[in-house]
């Protein structure tokens, strides 16, 4: 045992790294042991579920019904049950994949039930041959894997707009981000396939639900890492995800990734949709109007300890998150405990990759001292996720998308947690 | 558009990689377009489904009721239910990630009702302290997430038994494996905490099913990269994956991988259980028995084409499936059109890394030919997938597990496919 690792790398208990493999140093700490002598097997006895058969094979499996792990937040505007959003409970997942059953839901008019033998995508507009598909002739085309986020432009809104800090927990915060393995035909050769007309520069995206959800994509990001998503985790698009076919544009808005795609019209401006004018634009201080604010910033939220997740017996507890940014791979997370006056490097784990989530983790020992827990990420491009106060500042208090401020979870005496701006 | 595209680069119509992104050739050859000329719009009209508001936001998804993907092949022991297996829908999949309602099913006695806060995992023998750890007390402890394949020793044993080809398609023969992100506790570390004895050389992992399935593990391995898996694609294990814990042996054949572990005892020498003896071992040639043959070889399967997943009209066709190995990272899978006499590389895709399956494609021009699409598999230790032919001759004609030979599937000129060993 190297008694070192008890010597905090920053501020208010922050450990080093490789006390994440080093246990034993919970027993050296004399702080509650968590592991209990085992004496039940000498004892003797076999729990009752070993006493008999169990259940057998299933064609469809589900989660133990022991468990109780749900979206959270479900609200809907006003008379309706589908227009508005559900969040994945960030705090109660691990790892970097979002089971699809608990993906993120931002819905305009709910979720059509398609049928997916009648369902068409249409291309037309400025090309030379407009052209229909149906969903077994997009299977016939290359497909390609994405491992990647999809954030909602609203997502953290509520801790812009409040003038202090609510007392949210992290999925209401900021569980609009689930990622996905996105699997689809790259819009490249569909695109390609109609043949592009001189004067081509956007493409206007309508979705099948009732609310005919449009967005304007430049032609660029069209041709570039764009796909019409059939899979998502391994299996067809579920249907809140827009089955049984998506835009997907890795690392912009998710309303752009439109859902339900039934066409693509090829055109030389953008379509001012409603979609695009009356939401997903940024008021900015001088009452101008940010619009095609696309691609999500570098951003990372502390999921465990958070509010509703508080500490108990006093020892090393795990902080854990999650990273991600539309401008270029996670390169660096850093945790502080003490509200940012000392940082230190997280670890990064995950597969990653281009437009990929990574999970971070950093021990921290906690002797029951108040303490105000922050990450910060830098990307690729090196950005780093600003503070809310320079966001506050730079775009003035009417702005509500596209929040990528630090998150600080205050922590008491008594181990419990509760959002805070300061 | 470069009609050297379509000269094959290998024999019988494969043709080059970068003809996977260009997928207008389909209309060069000639051979029916894909898509259909878009008339349906200008006719106007929107399909029913737009025509009103759908369905609300629901606290977990399933799929969509127009899918019907399933596990296949359910099987038990005569007069039980729950000892058997059943088998991932391979064919119906894409991407590398298999979601966890369709992971394949390998249980010995069914699936026991833990509850999960009685339950209890108990390290003993040759141990310093033995220890009992409750689910909340290991959530405290540093978790790391694997992205791992997980195949059962059993897996493709169709393929090696039968004189003669069985007509099943691929999901049967070869769906005893799945991947999903794991994450739990290094096992290292709670082997550390017990502390271990002088002597230490082997774990024998218990399972709270009524089998009580049990394994013998090298201490070597435990220590190595063995986990306590707590998660399995973000959320929980699922039941019929171990709930509410398993170990988690990266590479080693699956039932290793004990599910519901209840108990680890700290050994001088393997403990002959009967699932290590009864099962598990391969019969050789010589009438000896080749025991703890414990890694799993390299290995790849073309998913489509495949029985049930054949050719319609002539034209350039994706060729796609998966591929692993337990030894090593994937390198290199090749695919042939011609029965394994002139190979062609395809591309890889997924997140990969150690342990990981990768997605592999290859386009194909079929112009109605007869052909035996196979593929085979290179690692990072240089290891190449055998063929059938190789494996028979190699462990004679009763070994039954380990099966990693190449896989053929023989496409008929109405474009039919079948299981082929020639």
């Amino acid at each position: 045992m190297n008694d070192n690792m008890l010597v905090p790398v920053a501020g208010n208990g922050l450990l080093p790294l490789r006390a994440l493999n080093r246990r034993q140093l919970l027993a050296g700490i004399g702080a509650g042991a968590l592991a209990l002598p085992s004496a039940a097997l000498a004892a003797g006895g076999r729990p009752s579920w070993m006493q008999g058969a169990g259940a057998g094979m299933r064609s469809y499996g589900t989660p133990s019904p022991a468990e109780t792990v749900s979206r959270v937040a479900i609200g809907s505007q006003p008379g309706t049950t589908g227009s508005g959003a559900s969040r994945t409970p960030l705090a109660a997942l691990e790892g970097t994949i979002t089971p699809s059953g608990l993906h993120f839901e931002r819905h305009h008019s709910g979720v059509p039930a398609i049928d997916p033998a009648a369902h068409r995508l249409h291309i037309h507009g400025l090309v030379e041959k407009p052209l229909a598909f149906s969903l077994e002739a997009l299977e016939r085309y290359p497909l390609v894997t994405q491992l990647r986020f999809l954030e909602c432009s609203g997502n953290s809104a509520a801790n812009l707009a409040a003038p202090e800090a609510p007392d949210l927990d992290v999925a209401t915060l900021h569980g609009l981000v689930s990622q996905s393995e996105w699997v689809g035909v790259p819009l490249s050769v569909l695109l390609e396939e109609a043949g592009l007309k001189p004067g081509a520069a956007w493409v206007i995206a309508e979705g099948a639900d009732a609310a005919a959800m449009s967005r304007s994509v430049p032609l660029a990001k069209a041709l570039d890492d764009a796909i019409v998503a059939l899979y998502q985790n391994g299996e067809r698009l579920r249907p809140e995800n827009g089955y049984p076919m998506r835009l997907f544009l890795p690392n912009y808005e998710g309303n752009m990734s439109v859902k339900w795609l039934r066409r693509l019209k090829v055109t030389d401006q953008p379509a001012m949709t409603k979609d695009e004018t009356s939401k997903y634009t940024e008021l900015m201080p001088d009452g101008r109007a940010a619009q095609f604010t696309f691609t999500m910033g570098v951003k990372s939220v502390i999921t465990r300890p958070s509010k509703g997740y508080g500490l108990g017996a006093q020892g090393i507890y795990p902080i854990t998150g999650l990273a991600w940014s539309g401008q270029g791979e996670i390169r660096r997370v850093e945790v502080s405990a003490d509200g940012g006056r000392s940082w230190a490097d997280a670890a990064l784990e995950g597969p990653g990759g281009p437009g990929a989530m990574v999970r971070f983790r950093m021990p921290w020992l906690w002797q029951g001292q108040p303490a105000t827990l922050v990450s910060r990420a830098t990307d690729s491009t090196g950005a780093r996720q600003p503070t809310r106060e320079m966001l506050v500042q730079a775009r003035g208090p009417q702005s509500l998308y596209h929040y990528n401020g630090q998150q600080r979870w205050q922590v008491s005496a008594a181990g419990d947690v509760r959002n805070s701006y300061v």
